[in-house]
């Protein structure tokens, strides 16, 4: 069995992108021609899964991963649940990684049903398809640790909140202890759990989620965790740039991911008269040309 | 519209109780007789349905609100969400205050989405039915605002994780900056977001979540947010007590709800002969008791 830091190593080498696509089905924002057929929930579950399914077909070739962002498929009930399920199993069909964002934290045997869920075996639920989740860190390392036992026997990892990328991140990331910023707190704790995941390529499967829009304590994050894999979201949309990451990634520019969800799968929006599939490939394709050249090989 | 505060503050009052019961179904600690058909998920949904009724028609009269573990359910994917739908409405249809304990935070458009899915009236979601959920403070106010903005015009309400109840809980929320504990921040943030659902009866509808394993700090909690709901887990089989919890309540037994979930769902482990309904009854009563007996009126 491979480990997850192996295997986003390899993907990372082989395809010379570190891109990945955020899956964030909004139906007020599908082109016509994705337009779910009714407004009940099984109407636009269908059509979440036919607009992923596109635009994954489109950027395949150009993206390691697709990070599904599990709120918008609750807001359909089990109508989501059963598309997010499928949407997942046709992401690995096309060899992408996938990443759901669902950022759960939890106590005990509450954490491990989470964990099961979302990491496991059990039918109807995301976990036989998921290869890695979102975690928050604000329970210490009980609301961490389950996800860190289901992931370990099946090659699969999970990425911890340290520094997100939103403006009010900083009210208690921020704050300041013995000199230090909580962030790197959480930091820490990463690193710990990362022993447990380790990865033979020197990375290890407990990342970290470090927001783009704050490339200025990247650096910083990057000393506190030399062997961790970080997920970079914020690009795009959210104003984030890829030439400001330099400092998340290791040499040969690995160890790094880098998020774009609403530029790429909404790029149609700013591309007048280019089918959706063609401009989410054309800005995936772009993001990923930018990785090559803007960040040392 | 009542506000969120004022109907727990008048079901207090009307049932001398604040004890709320926690559903977290594990079909392992079932009863032999509320056993699923099967192990499929559609199986164990309906088992999930129907053991939460047979408790929640036992202690309603004991009890003011229900817990409802969101995990639990989404182990069994679609079945899950949708009875997980289905039990919220039949609690409210038993005069229950429903609360979903599902821990999300997210920024922007993606926590917009979870509150939506979650206290809005969007059609197979849990929102119809719940009138409050749990919310984690890690991201900030943009996390927690969209859970407001829903809340605010429905006479619901939230509860922000602040000092939670598991034992690794003080690695991030103790750490001191300024000399102050990092969970009294998250205090102060939902003391200033609880402006936004204020109750005639002098509380507000963003409470928080305080660990009842913890009730050296209710005392300092309480001083830090005079007017905030509390929900105090952990009573029971975490091993928090009721005669310890005093100093989160306002006078005349105001101002804090008292969880315990798995004590009273599966009393029937610890009582040989006697029904899995009555003994929940039974364990619910006895809190409630407790409850009325240990403080002040």
């Amino acid at each position: 069995m491979q480990a997850f830091a192996d295997r986003i190593d390899d993907a990372v080498r082989r395809k010379e992108s570190a891109i990945v696509v955020g899956m964030d089905p909004n139906p007020a924002l599908f082109p016509p021609d994705a337009a779910a057929g009714g407004a009940e929930p099984e109407a636009l579950a269908e059509a979440f899964e036919r607009f992923s399914a596109g635009i994954l077909e489109a950027v395949a070739e150009a993206v390691i991963a697709v990070k599904f962002q599990s709120a918008f498929y609750e807001r359909l009930g089990a109508a989501g649940a059963a598309a997010l399920a499928r949407s997942l199993r046709h992401a690995q069909r096309l060899g992408l990684v996938t990443i759901l964002d669902a950022k759960r934290a939890d106590i005990g045997s509450t954490a491990e049903a989470y964990a099961e869920a979302q990491l496991g075996d059990l039918p109807g639920t995301p976990g036989p398809a998921t290869d890695a989740v979102t975690v928050n860190p604000y329970l210490g390392e009980d609301g961490i640790l389950p996800f860190v036992r289901q992931a370990a026997p099946r090659g699969k990892g999970l990425f911890v909140l340290v520094k997100t990328s939103n403006p009010s991140g900083p009210q208690l990331q921020d704050l300041l202890s013995g000199g230090r910023p909580l962030y790197l707190y959480a930091a820490a704790l990463v690193r710990k759990l990362g022993a447990e995941l380790p990865g033979a390529c020197g990375l290890t499967g407990v990342g970290a989620v470090a927001g783009a829009t704050y490339p200025g304590v990247l650096r910083e994050l990057r000393d506190a965790m030399p062997e961790t894999l970080f997920l970079l979201p914020g690009v795009g949309a959210q104003g984030g740039k890829v030439e400001d990451l330099a400092p998340a990634f290791l040499p040969g520019r690995r160890g790094a991911l880098i998020t774009a969800s609403r530029s790429i799968i909404y790029a149609h929006r700013d591309r007048p008269g280019m089918s959706w599939k063609d401009a989410a490939r054309s800005e995936a394709q772009a993001l990923r040309d930018l990785f090559r050249q803007r960040l040392d090989a």
